[in-house]
């Protein structure tokens, strides 16, 4: 569905008061634009004579980067879907203790599962830091801002999607399934935040 | 013209070895985003009568964020076309002396109007971060993580759009014209980079 609208109509919809897509839609967006820059760099490499001993590594690299713009393009939808079922678990009925109790497990599990696909994409955004990198260092170094663009959107779509993991924590409350899971994506997010570090300085250094 | 492309098709186009849509015009996209989520922010805090002593103020940043988000839109095409004209430029004759002075003289000029879209791109987004705060403090709780985003967005966008200016400098040489732009943006990163340390910071203290 969003992956087919024109991006004008996508931005006008983000922008209103419709509750979707909201910032877990952009982090996807966000992501799938920074895995396309990774297989550009590649896809600027690869048949170039110049780059004749990295041809391999760079088709891995196009392969993957294609991959994950696919996926990351589908989890647009799929954020979507599930903040949809969130909505929908508040609305339901809650006049007797019965019709509580039973909104109150509908609207646990909907938290539950609206955190799975945001925090896939903070995993995801860490293999396009790492594929950024690659391209970074051994891609045609005419699109080497476009590689360290690619590492600074995998860190800012990481933070976005991490945020709305965040969000339903609260609510979820649950510590055993909460705390392991916030710690596991911190430290995705540190180790991509080191990648992108070192990808800007290793970018500004082949700048001058 | 890219903004009325599908989403899915622009992904593909920026993900081929096309020279253009690059980087550039993923800042521009990536900004735009951001600005669509503090319109979406204010969006969804007017009207709310819980929210009555800010609704001037969500007006206001409804309104910014909107035009933002048109203007930035714009910038993805222009960004685009100037990259073209860059491209063009290299491709002159440079058979005799006087070509090869005429292609230089056009290189230049190219390279120059190549850096004022991603330049301009990047003092947007500290508009964008700016709102970001306001849309964080005042808005709609409920919608606190969107305006994180926006702020995470609009840093990671002045990145992109900073090293798409970066990348022109040293080709065009002139230190009278590079410096005072280079340092002109590097504050205004810096800016930007705090308000958004500072915008995740109070977001996550409002999450708990």
């Amino acid at each position: 569905m969003y992956p087919e609208m024109q991006i004008e109509a996508f931005l006008a919809r983000l922008a209103s008061s419709d509750p979707e897509p909201g910032g877990g839609a952009a982090a996807a967006l966000v992501a799938a634009t920074g895995a396309a820059l990774v297989s550009m760099v590649a896809s600027l490499t690869i048949g170039k004579e110049k780059y004749a001993a990295v041809q391999a590594e760079m088709k891995q690299a196009q392969d993957r980067a294609q991959a994950l713009v696919a996926d990351l393009a589908g989890a647009i939808d799929r954020d979507a879907e599930s903040f949809r079922k969130v909505v929908d678990a508040y609305r339901l009925p809650r006049g007797t203790d019965e019709e509580k109790a039973s909104r109150k497990q509908a609207v646990a599990k909907a938290l539950r599962d609206a955190t799975v696909e945001p925090a896939r994409v903070v995993r995801l955004c860490q293999e396009i830091a790492t594929w950024s990198r690659v391209a970074m260092e051994k891609g045609n170094v005419q699109a080497v801002t476009d590689a360290a663009i690619a590492a600074v959107l995998a860190d800012a779509a990481a933070q976005s999607a991490a945020l709305n993991v965040k969000i339903n924590l609260g609510p979820i409350g649950d510590p055993s399934f909460t705390e392991p899971l916030w710690a596991d994506l911190q430290g995705i997010m540190d180790r991509i935040r080191t990648v992108r570090d070192e990808v800007l300085a290793g970018t500004y250094e082949k700048l001058g």
